[in-house]
């Protein structure tokens, strides 16, 4: 028997009663009881946005949604900001590269944050004239860092921006105030702290963001959120086309599990977490890669490796004993280890992971502080 | 207790063998175990297509994969042709428009097929120089008409242009022999003879296709599928961004289940229940839509409403009695009803319908021959 246990930032753990929701007998999209569950659905996934705009969904990866927010509300020539903290803003940029938008990349060494000031000072700049929005990486899973939107939020609303958000890791993790912030478009995927296997993506839409839909002269189809918002506000809400109905009925499952637990202990419980793997880190003797608390994600964090450590020989005892981390990307690619620490876990998942991380560096000849990591882990556990 | 039995042109009936595959504990899609399944369905994969080609997968929509089939073979003023027979032809030449192609629409009343010699006129003519590429839907859901892929393939090889099928609702249910009629890129989806939920879709590339691809300028990174290549050549395959591993538990399964019983036999299987369908239909006193035999689909038939009867109540009445059938759709809305009769589905499903057809024009006042529909419906099921 060999477990698989998922300490990874996406895909996440499901819960078991979100696999036997989604094993239940099959709807078809074009009936009342569809209409009923996604008119469910889409309400409690405003609680989770915290917002009332229009929140849509799709079928599709967390990139599509990534590509949607670039199509729906900007036109090619269009000059846009993006705060890069890792390769999932490098990403975001790209694409609207590709689809023809002129990126302006703000943002220097990975696994430091973009701040409110440095967005700030760019709009302000000969540089950042005629911005007309700016795209931010909450929880960059790359690198463990997570930016601050309230201050961001600020600064978009002084400059008169549109604002965009990739929560696609974040969302239900930390804490995102879609409206008291003014985020005009936030994102997120099922497969991170929504605790739902992969395969849908999601928008909230501002009116703002609306209006900047109006304008917007980039190619779309498949993403065409406008249309997707007229079929959503049928009297029997549905999809202009199928959508991905036994991952909605997991996902349905899994919001009552949130609702259950409330978002702010869910939040809470996030920081309580990470506060105890980044404790139990720090006392095995290893280093993070995060230091500046401020910034280090709750839902995901960065290891470095002493020098002669293999990445792929950690994660690979990892696997053969049960738990599936992640390596590093992009320019971290061998340089740190990964470990997610959202959606459907607890403390006995981090205290797991501690000891067994102490176990394959020990298998690579390096010994750790098992014991002390453990031990201060849940001090802070009990204590926070 | 309410059953909810699909008799739609999808989402189809999903067997339980597949529902308890996508209950297994999650994956990560970055692991040996991963690259092996997807290794594993792509040789499946291949075996349905009928094809040596590159096949790929996305977590989306079957529209995504029409998407993906516009922007990753042409550019913006490329001139292609559309063989239009209902409404998925016309969505497909749409998705064209909007990302900057000329397409000319050749076809005329829903019902009907657009033939060889139809494409093999417009290519021939001063209207279809310059075409580079030839869009046809296999299997229109619309209407239940379905075309002849082989034919059409030889007009499309003669003129040395790029063909295109759309197979979301037939591949599997009708014979498409992808590389023996030289058909360069065929799409599908998971929710129709696939039997699995919605949100996967597929692509077959010839390396036509990718020589088209290489041209290509349309802009794209969500549907690129040079890039989804790329992955799936690692020495563990993989994709791009993150796929949706449950459901590609439930193809799993889904094509062991086809393999098991044989592509040749699935056709036959869909060949005769449909032929039982249409004969029990007509016997019940009721018009087919598509009379003549050589163009009518074996995975939906389309019935013709009497005057004075309403689609919602027929539709309604099925709902109300555990089936579910499906309307018309654009201009054929209000006038006729659709009954899929493909995937998950054997003779029982065939005759509960046509003894519901009988209930549900009885309760609007209209007597049909159930008895007779039966007896002729089961002569066809033996003899076949």
């Amino acid at each position: 028997m060999k477990s698989s246990f998922l300490m990874t930032p996406g895909p996440t753990q499901v819960p078991s009663q979100v696999s036997l929701a989604m094993a239940q007998e099959i709807i078809h999209h074009r009936v009342p009881a569809f209409g009923a569950l996604l008119k469910d659905i889409t309400e409690k996934l405003q609680y989770v946005f915290q917002t009332q705009n229009d929140v849509l969904v799709f079928p599709g990866a967390g990139t599509g949604a990534m590509e949607g927010a670039i199509v729906n509300f900007f036109s090619p020539g269009d000059k846009v900001a993006f705060g890069i903290i890792g390769e999932f803003g490098s990403r975001w940029a790209k694409i609207a590269e590709i689809f023809g938008l002129q990126p302006i990349r703000l943002g220097g060494e990975w696994g430091k944050a973009v701040t409110a000031q440095d967005i700030d000072l760019l709009l302000s700049s000969e540089a950042g004239k005629g911005v007309k929005g700016v795209f931010i990486t909450h929880n960059e899973t790359s690198t463990g860092v997570y930016s601050d939107l309230k201050s961001i939020g600020e600064v978009c609303k002084k400059h008169n921006v549109l604002y965009l958000v990739d929560a696609v890791s974040s969302l239900v993790a930390i804490d995102c105030k879609t409206d008291l912030w003014g985020i005009d478009v936030v994102i997120t995927a099922s497969q991170k702290a929504l605790m739902t296997p992969p395969g849908l993506c999601f928008f909230s839409v501002s009116k703002k963001g609306w209006e900047y839909n109006q304008e917007a002269k980039c190619p779309r189809y498949y993403w065409d959120l406008a249309n997707a918002l007229k079929s959503l506000k049928k009297a029997s809400p549905e999809n202009p086309y199928t959508p991905a109905v036994t991952l909605l009925f997991g996902l349905n499952e899994a919001l009552n599990m949130i609702k259950q637990e409330g978002l702010e202990n869910v939040f809470k419980r996030h920081l309580q977490l990470s506060k105890m793997f980044r404790t139990g880190v720090e006392a095995l003797g290893l280093e993070l890669m995060v230091k500046d608390e401020k910034i280090a994600s709750p839902a995901v964090t960065s290891i470095m490796l002493p020098e002669g450590i293999e990445a792929g020989k950690i994660s690979g005892f990892f696997r053969n004993n049960g738990i599936v981390i992640a390596g590093g990307q992009g320019q971290l690619k061998g340089k740190i280890i990964r470990v997610g620490h959202l959606g459907y876990v607890d403390a006995f998942d981090i205290s797991n992971t501690l000891i067994t991380l102490g176990r394959a560096f020990k298998s690579q000849g390096k010994a750790l502080n098992t014991e002390a990591a453990l031990k201060k882990a849940w001090e802070v556990y009990e204590h926070e």
